[in-house]
């Protein structure tokens, strides 16, 4: 057999070869130096046989992270020995340590355990200690293949293995690896041997999980880790793991008097607060004047439909896990509207439209309901009743690059207001195999054509992603890197073709003749409840003064400046800046530790020599620490303040 | 038997004399005269015996107003005899109209029937005719006492009388009433003759009624007429009826596109278009600037609830009729929101509260949905899910007054800013006898004295309505009377002692113990969709500037202006004011018309002059028409514009 190197170079080797047979090939060093490889642009290891005619590539120690996944997954192999020689160090016999799946993840891997007793947060550093000690062994990994029937010889005592084998075909061969005394049903691929593991791995937590994720199985016990090429490549994911926590929404949405969960109010259904309410209002203001500005004309909808309207749109049939129970009224029934979407629909349609209307762009901060299993709620980003800066372009096909357009412009201009520059776009094209697509193949080919052409113009970074299409259209989503290097998928942009037909909605052309429109579903925050959970944790709780709940502390610094305090209160107050006098009896320094603490981000100290100039000393919150004036004219101030704040910065 | 007259004289008579016996004991000329009379205050007629010792007082036909119920109920037996001749006169044989109730009601009268075919709505100025033809014959009417057994003998043949006659006392002599040859069942009172009925009535329309209005009876034949003692007072009432079916609110709402209700959307559900979002947002936003002043915090929350919540603040069993069905989510039940109250009151729980924060006031526009029958349902004022402008203060008993005060405060300056200053209160408050009340007395008196204080403080008119309080504390209605003087009941305040009980919600005193905090309600708009409904009938959908959805309509005179026009509203867009050009192939004044059938206040109309000046002509509406003006510069007109929309004009 034969195959081909990177530059190019065909390499004759005997049958069945593998790709450390290609290593020795080439040279002994390699061959040591060896952790894994690529065939066809494939992970693979140095143990299995290459396709014929591949195009290999060899991963060496010189840059192990290409081949993070097979690392992470061999680390699994490592710590369920480790695993068994903790339970048969207690005592335990032979074969009662039973295993689930045992994958590689973002940043680590995990593996499921069925148990005879649990294992303890605190057992995990030792545990850690047994995988090095079995790296340091530097077992190898040895790949063998077996038939189904020496496979459940060998797993007759493991139930999970027993399942998992029973469903294999039962005419090809099946892979065990072993290090050591350890082996196991895997496909691999592997690292070689142990030693050539990183040590830059952590054991994290442990958690429940059912077998094969139905809740009517036995649950297991899942170890988490996470592992990496480089102990400064772990150190910066602990820290960045640190600082999330740090950042969670929910404990400074707590913290910080944001939003509350209320199990007697409802699960999934956050009751905003007053801060939390005021950074909400501030993002719907600065969403409605650029929209104000776009052409777009706000609607307003009821949270609840006939369930005919649903089953007209397609969402009753189609979404059904996520709709509530219908309601009944009368002899009708009534469903929480999950999408805002028929209901705008309804409105283009409550009366005759011209080519010369067209464009039609109703928007709706529309609050909408979808049920979720209890478990998946998290704070603020899985809730059951949400908010979404919803809006529906009706336009002419002629029309669609052109709105497309001028959607991308607005998302990318309001994530930039948040300091999210870092964005790139998914576009979701049709499957080309795919037969699921409503609307002709000519509208979808200028569909895709235009929105890539809008995406080109944009200058930002794009993947196309086949298949990724909903049914009814092309789509694209926004993928936005957070401060702390996390992504988020946000706003979405939709074409649709397909409610337009579903409702029969159509406009005069200037032929006289009726003609569909396109319909665009955009959402640039994509829901408020989600993208305040995100921007919590995008500032940390440090909120830009516009955004800030609270804006301005004032402290007086003794007793008898608490009436110039309260005069300087309600001047910005007046002027629509949202301040407050620490009319407290504690000292100044504490009332400035307090502020700090609720993360106000402009302090106003005033003492005598304030008062008498009427002025303020300014201590104001930056990323670097604090920046202090003092003896500020209270009208520069106040110029100052709102001009920031008009500015929204 | 003796009678008092209103100057204090006593009156001697015989027993069982009338108010006509009493008119002739004064006076030959008074008895002419007299058409009814008042004894102890209530209205009676010349022909029923006066109660001994009675104060009474005579209304003749110098103050026919006086007696305006009876003269209404008398031309419903006018109207009953006219209908036996008009079927009489087609044939029909006597006996074979039947009659079900016919009472006076405001500004007239009707009168059920079952007839042996329906009348027609062209019918009615031939029974009119028939009726003026009665009056003409100048008829007596005649009351006579007769048995139980007497009347089911004359009235056999009528089951509806038969029916009503069955539930009458059977010792009590019962009175009919005859005029000519027509004789009914009737306690009266009447005037005593048919000459003495005044010629300014109507009949207005016929619809169909319910016996008894049960769905389960059969369906009579309603016929409705007005009634007033003099034509002048007729034809006010037929202008205003006139003005009130222009100004209503459904027609004006669809020519204006306001809003729509779509059958397939849900009954008592609107859609708010475009134009009525505007409007609407603009109060939204006129009222959270006015609640930020007054140091009111924003909340949200959801329209849905758990239904334990609801039992636990008593609405789950109080208002029972008015709940929608529960949803079933997992192993809990929740119920559409029917009141905001129970999540706002949960919000207060959700930290420990001192003396010191308090008051804390919550406002949120809540949508809420509440169960209303089909029947019952009336464009915007009566639906079935609405948005109130909803704010809930937590106070101490010793902040009750300054709070209420500045409630009331704020809902008259919201009232006045729409011109609406003809306004009065209703204090709702216990009733002396009753005893469903929670609370203590102590509380109560306190709280009701607080309220009359502050309502004399305003010093606007009110009335006391002992027994109007709501179980839970006194309330304070808003009643407005419109430019065409139709009296609304717009906002309401109300005191709660019952939902901090139930919640057992506290704030810890000066005194370091827990305490119980007052809750008042208060909605000045009431809900949005009712008070736009009211709006657009007050201002008969001429909206002053910063309400009108379309403010501004550019009209270019020529297609040679369209480019200047355009500039011209893209520059008075930019400033956040709601411009458009009309650039149609219409000729100007075939555009200023369309303007005006619109109800956009102001026009700017431009042409070579304006275009090379940089300037514009304005006319605007006017209550009394239009206001022109030349050769306005674009930068002054901005000003003045923007001047008059922040200034709410």
């Amino acid at each position: 057999m034969h195959v081909f190197l990177p530059d190019g170079k065909q390499l004759d080797l005997p049958e069945h070869a593998t790709a450390l047979d290609a290593a020795q090939a080439i040279g002994p060093r390699l061959a040591q130096d060896a952790l894994a490889a690529t065939a066809n642009g494939v992970l693979t290891d140095l143990m299995t046989p290459l396709p014929e005619g591949a195009q290999i590539s060899l991963i060496t120690k010189k840059n192990p992270g290409e081949a993070q996944s097979i690392f992470r997954h061999s680390l699994v192999h490592v710590l369920s020995q480790a695993v068994n020689e903790f339970y048969a160090a207690k005592g335990y016999p032979v074969g009662s340590v039973k295993r689930g799946v045992g994958p590689s993840i973002e940043n680590g891997f995990y593996q499921d355990f069925d148990l005879p007793e649990p294992l303890k947060e605190e057992d995990l550093p030792a545990l850690e200690g047994v995988m090095r000690d079995i790296i340091g062994r530097n077992l190898d990994f040895v790949r063998t293949e077996v038939s189904k029937a020496e496979a459940l010889r060998v797993f007759g005592h493991d139930p999970y293995k027993v399942e998992l084998i029973g469903e294999l075909p039962d005419d090809e061969p099946i892979t065990f690896y072993t290090q050591g005394d350890y082996v196991d049903l895997c496909r691999g691929p592997h690292f070689p041997r142990t030693g050539a593991l990183p040590q830059a791995f952590k054991l994290t937590s442990t958690s429940g999980a059912y077998w094969r994720g139905s809740e009517k199985n036995p649950i297991l016990q899942r170890v988490y880790g996470v592992a990496f090429a480089s102990q400064k490549e772990l150190d910066a994911y602990l820290e960045r793991l640190e600082e999330a926590k740090k950042r969670d929404h929910r404990k400074l949405g707590r913290e910080l008097e944001l939003f509350t969960i209320d199990p007697l109010v409802g699960k999934g259904l956050p009751l905003w607060l007053p801060n939390g309410t005021t950074l909400r209002e501030e993002l719907t203001r600065f969403l409605r004047e650029q929209q104000f500005q776009r052409g777009y004309q706000g609607v307003i909808t009821p949270n609840i439909g006939n369930l005919e309207l649903y089953k007209t749109s397609g969402h009753y049939q189609n979404y059904s896990e996520s709709n509530f129970s219908p309601i009944t009224v009368d002899d009708e029934q009534y469903m929480l509207k999950p999408m805002n979407c028929p209901h705008h629909v309804r409105i283009y349609a409550s009366k005759p439209r011209s080519y010369r209307d067209l464009p039609v762009r109703l928007a709706e901060f529309g609050t909408v309901y979808r049920y979720e299993q209890s478990g998946e709620l998290n704070g603020l980003t899985r809730v059951r009743g949400f908010t979404q800066d919803d809006a529906h372009i009706f336009c002419r096909p002629d029309q669609l690059k052109k709105e497309f357009l001028d959607v991308l412009d607005l998302t990318v201009l309001v994530l930039s207001t948040f300091g999210m520059n870092d964005v790139r776009f998914r576009v979701g094209t049709r499957d080309p195999e795919g037969s699921k697509y409503v609307g002709s193949d000519e509208n979808w080919t200028a569909a895709e054509d235009q929105i890539i052409q809008a995406v080109e113009e944009v200058g930002l970074p794009y993947s196309i992603e086949p298949g990724d299409a909903a049914f009814y259209g092309p789509k694209l989503d926004f993928v936005v890197r957070d401060v702390i290097g996390r992504e988020w998928q946000l706003g979405t942009i939709q074409v649709d073709y397909n409610l337009p037909e579903r409702f029969d909605i159509t406009y005069t052309g200037e032929d006289g003749a009726d003609h569909r429109p396109v319909m665009i579903h955009r959402a640039p925050f994509g829901s408020l409840e989600r993208f305040v959970g995100i921007l919590i944790e995008h500032y940390g709780g440090d909120f830009p003064l516009w955004l800030a709940p609270r804006q301005i502390a004032i402290i007086p610094i003794a007793d008898r400046h608490n009436d110039y305090a309260e005069e300087l209160r309600a001047e910005l107050h007046a002027a629509g800046l949202r301040a407050e006098v620490d009319d407290s009896s504690n000292r100044m320094n504490a009332k400035v530790r307090s502020a700090e603490l609720s993360k106000i981000p402009v302090m106003l100290i005033v003492g005598d020599k304030e008062q008498e100039d009427r002025a303020v000393s300014v201590r104001e919150r930056t990323p670097e620490g604090h920046k202090e004036r003092k003896a500020v004219a209270l009208s520069d101030l106040k110029t100052e303040l709102l001009e920031r704040y008009n500015a929204r910065q």
